[in-house]
């Protein structure tokens, strides 16, 4: 679909989702590209992201920020060139990371949630994944929270993905052993191969819980939990003493529209953290640390800059195809950092 | 019974209970005082400990200590007279706290995991309770785990238990507005009149998740966990973003044969903790804390004794009694904390 200038493609929440996410619960429109007032400025999308956390905004469950309207634009962070800024401190031209963008071809900022981006960075889209909020989620979860010791087991899925393959890398380079979980053989061995974990083992497989006991024959330290489901069944029963579990997803679970059969085993959960002492914490990224976000960039943009932590991206064009590559991510369809190319 | 003071009285584990422990599965026997051997002492017992933990000893189930085995004494910390020594450092009369001397009036000790007590001190049963693990567990839980802030809604339940006790009333110390729960209106009253409690729930009372509610208007910041079952369920709905949850016992549940019937909401509790960023942590006391031991006891121990904490405790007399005791210890009977005299 060729975009004209003055137009404003939207795509809007159409309907909030039973389930998984369909077609008809997104609507694309077209309206006259706004004009920024006085203290704004009007953004260009270039790179858009999308990130399992959307499932929760087009839902109106309770949750850690409030959902987005139906026949609202639905919510994305995106890589941004200034169009035309009456915002002091942003020039025509100036690249920027807005985590207010909405998955549309403009939007009108005041600056709130934008970040200057390095005007002449190799890859923007990274500003979406590795040095933005899913590698900042892997780095901060993991060593926070996590407490990786070397020599310790941790274990990570969604392996490939963008907060996962942070997660197993940077375990890596502070000496532990990592094993992945991802889907499918060819993420398997990515992970393995150029990531360097230790393990990766296939989800889709019945004889993961079987697998994932031979892989950490020591039990597990750290579970980077961002799946949830039956990848969490398998995990629980090695969870060693004082083992740690940063909380940050639970994508597995995203699309449910009832709990599973019983029995009921939040006690047996309780009596797991209590037997064997674990922590187990929750967070959102830039609420519990944002401060932190300039010392993670300073550790990590280095650190991909050398190949200690290499990244992968999963390119779709067009804005158009945003609703389709988002159904997809939900069910693993994604290999590497899911972003939609907007516009160069 | 009277006893003679060449007879060692032992509670043995005669079997391991199903459900609830029942009078079958203690044994008492009676044996010979034993003999210290080159670097042990003989050790009297005058007050023991009874704690819901003991529960999870007498079960062969995974947890983060042994099992007593069949046949074997039950375990339990007591205060005790030297009687012989020849360990050095120990002397005939000397008070100590062993965590070792087990359900009889006599126990060998080479020392470990013994502590030297006060001999002049003015209540040696507090060194079972306030000045001991429980309210050692409750200090640290809730300042370390928990920490509260002025303002914050702090909830504990067996609120006039020994842990629950310290955990209210350290935290009133710390300007929080305290909402304990306990079984029955006595130990209600008790916790608001004397210890000073905001609120104080009967969980004997269907309405306590509705009263919860209204006694937690601003919701709630930490619930140390020391009961888990129905009223976890109560407090769930209430916890607070970044609310914190120690937890250090599931009383509730040591007695249960079987999961609850569904649905399984095990992957419910995960999608709070997501969505509140919620911090749950358990922990033993010893395990996780040993070394804070000292500067504990150099808080609290002024705090007893200037009536800033204030204790109450459920003596039993004589050794035989403890496994009635025990057993109504599970169902709640005991009101404060409850310890058997053995000796003088």
């Amino acid at each position: 679909m060729p975009q004209a200038s003055h137009v404003n493609r939207q795509i809007l929440l159409a309907s909030r989702p039973v389930g998984a996410p369909r077609p008809e619960n997104f609507s694309l429109v077209e309206n006259p590209v706004p004009e920024p007032g006085p203290g704004q400025m009007l953004l260009r999308a270039l790179w858009m992201s999308l990130d399992p956390y959307m499932r929760g905004r087009m839902s109106d469950a309770k949750s850690y920020s409030d959902p987005v309207p139906v026949g609202g634009v639905m919510t994305c962070g995106a890589v941004c060139r200034v169009e035309k800024s009456n915002l002091d401190g942003y020039q025509t031209g100036d690249l920027v990371m807005s985590y207010t963008a909405g998955w549309q071809d403009y939007s009108i900022s005041n600056g709130a949630m934008v970040f200057k981006q390095d005007p002449n960075m190799a890859h923007p889209s990274q500003a979406l994944g590795v040095l933005g909020m899913p590698g900042f989620t892997g780095y901060m979860g993991l060593l926070d929270i996590g407490q990786p010791k070397a020599g310790e087991t941790v274990v990570v899925a969604a392996a490939t993905g963008p907060v996962g393959a942070v997660v197993g890398q940077v375990a890596k380079l502070k000496g532990c052993r990592v094993v992945g979980i991802a889907g499918g053989r060819e993420k398997c061995e990515y992970a393995v191969r150029e990531l360097g974990f230790d393990a990766c083992l296939d989800h889709k497989q019945d004889s993961l819980a079987q697998e994932l006991e031979q892989a950490c024959p020591n039990g597990i330290d750290v579970y980077f939990e961002n799946v949830g489901g039956k990848v969490f069944d398998a995990v629980m029963p090695l969870l060693n003493p004082h083992a740690r579990v940063p909380v940050c997803g639970l994508i597995a679970q995203y699309n449910a529209t009832s709990l599973p059969e019983g029995p009921d085993r939040l006690p047996q959960l309780m009596r797991l953290l209590l037997s064997q002492r674990i922590r187990m914490q929750a967070f959102i990224i830039f609420d519990n640390y944002g401060p932190h976000y300039p010392e993670f960039l300073k550790v990590m943009t280095p650190w991909v800059r050398d190949g200690k932590v290499k990244v992968k991206e999963d390119v779709v064009e067009g804005l158009e195809n945003a609703p389709e590559a988002f159904m997809g991510l939900l069910e693993g369809k994604n290999f590497g950092k899911l972003v939609v190319k907007i516009a160069d």
